[in-house]
C-alpha cells in the first residue's frame, strides 16, 4: 500500500467539483459534487444527534437501497432545524442535481455544513448547480475538498493505492472537521471514493469498522453536530471480483487500506481544529475492556481541565487522573500508571518523586504530546485524538456567525 | 424563614475561625476550622469521582457514627494522589485539631481544595493549628469562608432563620467553588451548621434531597473534582424536640429552610464561576422524566460551543437545539419550544420567522439569561445553573499553577 495524490479523483471513473455559488459571504468555495461514471455501492455512517439536519434525512432515505452515484454537498449552511422547509431545499439540490446530470435523483445523496438555523439559500445553490456539473473532472477532487470547508484552515485530502493479484485498487477520501468534533460522529463532514468492487452489504461493514477507529475517536469539544455525515462509493472500476466474503483475504486488505484514509483524515481534522495550538493522543492501556479504555481516554479529552493545561503547556497530571476518575469506569488508583511523552508522572497511587517536572516541561512545549496511561488491570487499550482549548477556541465559537 | 447574617457562626453554640498558615504564596487565608460546642449529628455527601482525595476517605470514615464535633479545613492545595502520606496527613490535621481541641479525633472531619499531587505542607499546617484554635469565636464564619477560597474571587456565605411553634431555628453555610463545578457533586465544598435537634439519619436524607436540588444542579466545565465535600452539623441547641420523622411538619419545614441555604450558595459558586461573565439557568419543562429533563439541561450547560456563544452575545438556538439532541434523551423536534428569556426562538421543528434575533439581542447582552426549552411531553422540569466559557476561563485554567 502507497500514498498518492489526487484524493477522491484519484480513484478511476470519479470525477468532481467545487465551486462559489454565494452562500459564503467571503466568496469562498461553498458547493461541492462528486460523480462516479459507474453505478456505486454506498455505505455511510450519520450523526446520532437526536436532531437531524435534512439532508442527513435524506441521505439516509437514498442510501437505502446500496447504490449511488453521486453526493452533492453545500457549505456555509447546515440546513438544519428548517422544519418541512429544509426537508424540501435538500430534495430540490438533489433533485436538480440529478436532472443536470441525467440519473435518477435516488441515486444522489446530499450533506450540508455550517450555521444551523438559517434558511438555505436555495436559488443561489440552484443557479450554482449547472456550472458545477460542467466543472467536473478528474481532477476537480481539490476543488471539492475546498468546498465543504467552514472554519477548517486546510484541506483535508488523503488516498492510498494498493494491489492485490493483478488488480490495482485505490481509495481517496476528503473531509472537513474543526469545531463541535465527537465521537458518535464527530461534527464532520468525509466522502470516500474507491474503485473495488464490493457488496454494499460488505461495504458498510468495513465503513462501521473503519469510522470506529477513526473519526469516532477524535474529539475537539464532545459536541456532536445535526449534520455528521460519511460516505463512501464504491464503484468496481478496478475490475476485481466483487467482494462478499467478510473473511476474505481480499476484505481484510481492502479494510486496512480503508483505515490508513479514514485514520489519516480523522488526524488532519483533529491537527486542524479550532483553536487548536497542540495535537494530543490520548492512549489508554491494559484496560479490562475496550469500552472501558476509550471511555476513561475520552474523559481525559473531553476535560476542559486538562485541555485549558494543555494550552498553558502545564504538565497537571492531577487534572488527567482526576478525569479518568470521572469517566465512570472502575479502576485502582494504586495500580495506573500516567505518563506525559516518556516521562512517569504517577505511580503506585501518587505523583514520583525527583525531578520529574523539569523533564516534562520540556514535552508540554512540543506541538504533539502523547499522554499515556497504563491501567494494570488487563490486555485492552484505546487511542482518542484530541487538541488543547486556546483562547482561539474561544474567539472563533463566540463570534461564529458574524 | 428570613435571611439572617453572619454565615455559620450564626448559629447557636458553632464557633469558626480562618487564619494563613502559609499553604498559599500570597499570604491569604488557607486554613479554616468550625467547632460545635455540643456533639453534632452529622451527615455528608461526597465527590463521586474514582480518585478521593486522603480528607474525603478520612471523613467518610469519621462520619460513619453520625456524631462529630468539628471541621479543619485548608486550602491551597487539594492533598489528592498523594498515596499513603496524603492519608497520613490528613490523619495528622484531624489529631493535631483534635488534641488542641481536647475531644476525640473520630469526632473531626477534615477536607481539602486546590492543586491536586503536591505533598501537603503539613508543618505549616500543624504550626497554624494551635493558632487557628486560638483564634476561634463567634464571629469567625466570615474568616472561615475565607479561608476556604481558590480561584473564587468573593467568599460565599448564607443564613436564615425560622420559627417552629416557640423554637427559633438557624441554618448558617459557606461554601467555595469556581472551576470543575458539576453535578454528582460540584467540585466544591460547602459547611453547613444548624441548631435544630435531628437524629443523624434524617439530617441525612434532608442533606442529600437539598445538595440534588442545589449543588448537583450546577455546572461550570463539567469536571468533578477528587475533592468534593459538604458537611452539615446539627448540634440541637435550638431546644426542639428531636426531629426523627421523615414526614413531620417540622421536617419539611427544615428541608425547605436547608433548601434556601443550599440553593443561595449553589448560585454564589455559578455567579463566581472561574472567568464567568453570564449567570445561565437552563430550564428545561414539560419533559416526562425529571432525569430527561436534567440531562437535557446539563447537555446544554456543558457544551462549550453553547457556553461560547453565550460569551460571545450570540443568540445561536442551533447549538442550543443540537446540544439538546445531544443529551441522549428522545424527544419530538417538531413539539419542542426554545425561548432565550422571554423570545421564543424556535417551535413547530424549525426557527421562528420574523425580527425574533433584534429582540433577543438585547436579553443577550444581559448578564443573566435564562433558556427555556419545552418538550411538549411531558409535565416534569429540571433547573440548571452554568455560566459562559470565556477567555479568562481559559486564562485561569491554562495557568493555575504558576
Amino acid at each position: 500500500m502507497k500514498e498518492i495524490k489526487g484524493g477522491i479523483t484519484a480513484v478511476k471513473g470519479i470525477r468532481a467539483s467545487g465551486i462559489s455559488c454565494g452562500i459564503k459571504k467571503t466568496g469562498k468555495k461553498d458547493l461541492a459534487l462528486i460523480v462516479s461514471e459507474a453505478e456505486a455501492s454506498v455505505a455511510g455512517v450519520f450523526t446520532e444527534n437526536r436532531i437531524k439536519a435534512a439532508p442527513v434525512i435524506l441521505s439516509q432515505k437514498n442510501i437505502k437501497k446500496g447504490k449511488a452515484r453521486g453526493v452533492i454537498v453545500n457549505s456555509g449552511n447546515a440546513n438544519a432545524c428548517m422544519g418541512k422547509t429544509g426537508y424540501r431545499h435538500a430534495e430540490e439540490m438533489v433533485d436538480l442535481t440529478a436532472k443536470t446530470l441525467g440519473i435518477s435523483p435516488e441515486k444522489i445523496l446530499v450533506a450540508s455544513t455550517g450555521v444551523i438555523g438559517d434558511s438555505l439559500p436555495i436559488e443561489k445553490i440552484k443557479k450554482g448547480i449547472p456550472a458545477l456539473v460542467k466543472k467536473l473532472s478528474r481532477i476537480g477532487g481539490m476543488d471539492a475538498a475546498e468546498a465543504i470547508m467552514t472554519t477548517d484552515i486546510v484541506s483535508k485530502v488523503a488516498a492510498v493505492e494498493y494491489k492485490y493479484g493483478r488488480v490495482s485498487i485505490r481509495i481517496g477520501g476528503i473531509a472537513k472537521g474543526s469545531g463541535m468534533i465527537y465521537p458518535r460522529l464527530a461534527t464532520m463532514l468525509s466522502f470516500i471514493t474507491t474503485d473495488i468492487a464490493i457488496s454494499p452489504k460488505l461495504l458498510n461493514i468495513a465503513l462501521k469498522e473503519s469510522a470506529d477507529k477513526s473519526f469516532n475517536m477524535i474529539t475537539v469539544d464532545g459536541d456532536t453536530s445535526t449534520n455528521d455525515t460519511v460516505l463512501i462509493l464504491a464503484n468496481g472500476l478496478a475490475g476485481n471480483k466483487m467482494i462478499t466474503d467478510r473473511n476474505s483475504k481480499e476484505f481484510t486488505l481492502f479494510v486496512e487500506a480503508l483505515n490508513h484514509v479514514t485514520t489519516a483524515l480523522a488526524r488532519m481534522i483533529v491537527r486542524d481544529g479550532e483553536g487548536a495550538t497542540k495535537f494530543v493522543e490520548i492512549n489508554v492501556k491494559k484496560a479490562k475492556k475496550i469500552e472501558d479504555a476509550k471511555k476513561i481516554a475520552l474523559s481525559i479529552a473531553n476535560s476542559n481541565l486538562v485541555k485549558t493545561a494543555l494550552f498553558g503547556e502545564d504538565p497537571n497530571w492531577g487534572r488527567i487522573v482526576s478525569a479518568a476518575g470521572n469517566s465512570g469506569v472502575k479502576f485502582d488508583s494504586d495500580k495506573i500508571k500516567l505518563s506525559i511523552g516518556k516521562v512517569v508522572v504517577f505511580e503506585n497511587g501518587s505523583g514520583v518523586k525527583g525531578d520529574w517536572e523539569r523533564n516534562v516541561r520540556g514535552v508540554m512545549r512540543e506541538k504533539d504530546i502523547t499522554i499515556t496511561l497504563d491501567l494494570g488491570i488487563g490486555h485492552e487499550e484505546a487511542k482518542v485524538w484530541t487538541t488543547d482549548l486556546s483562547y482561539d477556541y474561544v474567539k472563533i465559537n463566540g463570534s461564529y456567525r458574524s
